[in-house]
C-alpha cells in the first residue's frame, strides 16, 4: 500500500541570501505542514516595504530567508473538523497525494481561497476576545524568524540547509507553511490581486483610519507618505467621510495619485518657503489635523506628524516601520496638552474578520484600492519588483507565481 | 451719590520675584474682574509640583508672579442672569461696595463655594461639545501669563507694577481673579480642603484613571511615582476595580502610604537586584501592565512607563510635567506592537462637569482622597509648603489664606 504520509513538496522560491542583494529564484523544499499548520499554494505575492526593511537588514537580520508576506493562494490541504462534512473533507485530502496537511486544523478545506497574514487570531485569547486588541496570543508576532508554535522552519534548500521564513508567511515561494491562525478565508469571488493587497499594505491603511483612529464625519487627516499604505489610508479616511485629507510628500508626482485616492490637499515639504510642514497644516486646518498618520517609518517624520495634531485630542498614527534601533520623540510638553500616539500593526484590524468585510467594501466600492497595483511581474523578475519600490515609481507590484 | 463702580481690593498674596526665591508675602492690589470674569476669594489652596516647575522656572520663566493654581473660596461677586432671580442678585451686587464684577458672567452668584481650575469649559465649543476632549477652546489653557480673553493681568505690586498670574488662576493670594469658564461651582458640603485638592492634582490622578485610561475591572496598573497625583490614580484605578495596582517610587517610605491609597505592589528601581522595572513588571503581569502612568514628569520615566506596558494594546498615560524642553523617547517598534501614550492636561476631565462628581463620589467614599493632605501651614508659612515638598515629605500641604 502506497505511504499516504505528507510529503514535502518541491518548488521555486525567491531567496534572499545576504542583506541589500538581488533575490535567486532557487528550487526549495517545503516540509509538510505540522500540526495546526497549512500548506498554501500561492497564486500571488505582492512587496510591501516592510520586506523592504527586513531584505535591508534594518530589522531582525537573519539570512537566508524568503520573504513576501501579501498574497494570495489557495489551501492545500487540511483536515476539517467541521461537524458535518468532516469525512468529505478528510477524503478529499487523502485525494492529494503530495500534499501535506497539520493535525487539528479546523475549519478549512483544500481549494479554499485564502490570504496569509503576518497576524494571527485564534478568537479565543484574551486579544481576540477583546475589541481593542489584534495581537493574538495564542501565536504571537515575532519579527524574529521561525514558524510560530515551535520557532522552526518548514523551508529547506537543494543542499538540505534550512532556509528561515519571514514572519511566518514567506509568501515569494509557489508553496509556504503558514499557521492555521494566521490564514483569512475569503469569497473566492474577491479578485487575487485585490485580496493580495489586502493582507497586509492596503488592510492596513484603511484599517488604520477606520478601526484605529475612528475618523470622524468632517474631521481632518494628515497623511504621511502616500506609498501604498498612506493611499489606502486615505480611502479609508475618505470612507469615514473626512472632510479634509492632507497628504504630505517628498515626491511631487505623488500630488496627483493622492487626488485619485481621496487626498483633498496636498504638500511637498520640500516645496514650502520659510515655513514648515507642521506650521502649513496648522495654518490649512486651524490649528491642526484631528489625526495625522505615519506612513514612512522615520522618526523625524513622526514627530512631523504628532506635531501637526491639533492640541485637545488630536491622534497620531504610527504605522510606517524603520529601524529596529529608531525611537518615536515628540515634546512632552505638547503631549500634556490632550494629544496622543497609538502605534499598530495591521492598521488594528483582526484578519479573519476584518479583512473580509474590506475585501467586501472594495468589491461594492465603497473604498477603491485597485490603483495600488501599478505593476504585475512573474516570479523570476521578482527583483524587478524591488527595484521599482526602491526609485519609488511603483505603490504596489503583483508577482505572479505560475508565471 | 457714592461710585459704586467696582473698585481694587488690597489684600495680602505670597509673590514669587525671582526663579527659586523664598515666596515675599507682600500686599498687593487685585483689579476688579473685567468682563467674563469672576472675583474670588480664596479660602485655601494647596501647593502641586506643577507650581514647584514654575517656581524653578523650568515652564515660561517670568517673573514677578503669583503662583498656586490648586484652591477653594467664595465667587466674591458678579452679574448673574439666572432669568427668575437676576434682580435679586443684581441688588446683592450692590451691596457689596468693594467688589468687581465683570459684565456677562452667568450662572454664579456671590458666596458660591467655587474652584478654580487651570482648564476652562465653556460648554459650547467644539471641545466643551465632544466627549473626546477637555481642552476649551473658547478659552485656552496657556502656560504663559495672562488672563486667558486678553493676556493681561489683574495683579499690581505696592508700587503700581505688574504682576504676572499663573495659569489665569493665582491661587497665593487672599483675592484672585479668575474666568469665569475657569470657576466651578461645588456643593458648599464639599470639604474646602477636598476640594482644594479635587482643583487639579487630585482630579487628574483620579481622572486619568476613570475617565482617561478607562481602567477595567480586573485589569493591571503600574503607576510612576506616588505624590498625590499617583496616589489618587491609585484611588481612581481601585474604583474602576482594578485588581492589580503597581506603585513604582524610588522613597522606601511610599510603600506604606502607596497601600493606603490601593497599591497592590510595590516595586522601588534602586532596590532591584539585576533586572529593570521593565522587566520586573513584566515578571509581575505576565508581559506587561494594562495601563501605566507616569506621574513624575521624568523622560526616562516615561520611557519606563511606556516600556512596562503589555503589546497589544498596553496604554501609558504621560501626566507629569517636567521642562519645557523634555522629550518624550519610545522605541518606535514597540509601539507598533499596538501600544498607545496619551497625554493629558487635568486627567482628562471637563472640569465643571467631573470635579463636582469626583466630589460626591469622595463624600460616599468611593474615593479616599483625605490621606493626601499631610500638612496644612498659614499664608505667612508658604515657604514651608515649598520646602517640605522638596524634601519628598508632603503630599499635599494646605495654605490657608486666613491665618
Amino acid at each position: 500500500m502506497e505511504n499516504q504520509s505528507p510529503k514535502p513538496i518541491r518548488c521555486k522560491a525567491a531567496v534572499c541570501r545576504a542583506a541589500g542583494e538581488p533575490l535567486i529564484i532557487e528550487e526549495i523544499v517545503v516540509d509538510p505542514p505540522k500540526a495546526y499548520e497549512i500548506r498554501i499554494k500561492i497564486i500571488c505575492a505582492s512587496l510591501c516595504h516592510t520586506d523592504i526593511s527586513f531584505w535591508q537588514a534594518k530589522v531582525a537580520p537573519v539570512f537566508p530567508r524568503i520573504l513576501g508576506h501579501e498574497a494570495y493562494g489557495y489551501a492545500r490541504s487540511c483536515l476539517s473538523f467541521q461537524f458535518d462534512r468532516c469525512k468529505y473533507y478528510f477524503t478529499a485530502y487523502r485525494s492529494v497525494a503530495d500534499d501535506g496537511v497539520g493535525e487539528h486544523v479546523v475549519g478549512f478545506v483544500p481549494g479554499d481561497a485564502v490570504v496569509p497574514s503576518l497576524l494571527g487570531q485564534c478568537d479565543h485569547c484574551p486579544s481576540c476576545l477583546s475589541e481593542k486588541s489584534n495581537l493574538c496570543t495564542s501565536v504571537p508576532v515575532s519579527m524574529a524568524p521561525g514558524m510560530r508554535r515551535d520557532g522552526t522552519t518548514r523551508f529547506r534548500d537543494a543542499q538540505g540547509n534550512p532556509v528561515h521564513d519571514l514572519l511566518a508567511v514567506s509568501s515569494f515561494s509557489e508553496y509556504t507553511v503558514v499557521d492555521m491562525n494566521q490564514v483569512v478565508k475569503l469569497d473566492p469571488a474577491v479578485p487575487p490581486k485585490l485580496a493580495c493587497l489586502l493582507s497586509c499594505g492596503g488592510g492596513t491603511g484603511v484599517g488604520a483610519a477606520w478601526k484605529l483612529a475612528k475618523v470622524e464625519r468632517a474631521s481632518s487627516v494628515a497623511i504621511f507618505g502616500l506609498g501604498s499604505v498612506g493611499l489606502a489610508v486615505a480611502q479609508g479616511a475618505k470612507m469615514c467621510g473626512a472632510s479634509k485629507i492632507i497628504g504630505v510628500d517628498l515626491n511631487p508626482d505623488k500630488e496627483n495619485v493622492g487626488k485619485m485616492f481621496g487626498v483633498t490637499d496636498f504638500v511637498n515639504p520640500t516645496k514650502l518657503d520659510k515655513s514648515s510642514v507642521i506650521e502649513v497644516i496648522g495654518e490649512m486646518t486651524g490649528g491642526g489635523v484631528d489625526c495625522s498618520f505615519e506612513c514612512v517609518g522615520v522618526p523625524s517624520v513622526m514627530t512631523d506628524a504628532f506635531r501637526s495634531t491639533k492640541l485637545g485630542n488630536g491622534k497620531t498614527i504610527v504605522l510606517g516601520m524603520g529601524k529596529e534601533t529608531d525611537q518615536l520623540c515628540v515634546p512632552a510638553l505638547e503631549l500634556l496638552f490632550g494629544k496622543s500616539v497609538i502605534g499598530s500593526a495591521l492598521g488594528g484590524i483582526k484578519p479573519k474578520t476584518d479583512i473580509p468585510i474590506i475585501a467586501k467594501k472594495c468589491m461594492n466600492k465603497e473604498l477603491e484600492l485597485d490603483g495600488l497595483v501599478t505593476h504585475e511581474v512573474g516570479l523570476g523578475e521578482i527583483n524587478t519588483a524591488f527595484d521599482l519600490m526602491l526609485q519609488g515609481k511603483s505603490l504596489r507590484c503583483i508577482i505572479w507565481m505560475g508565471k
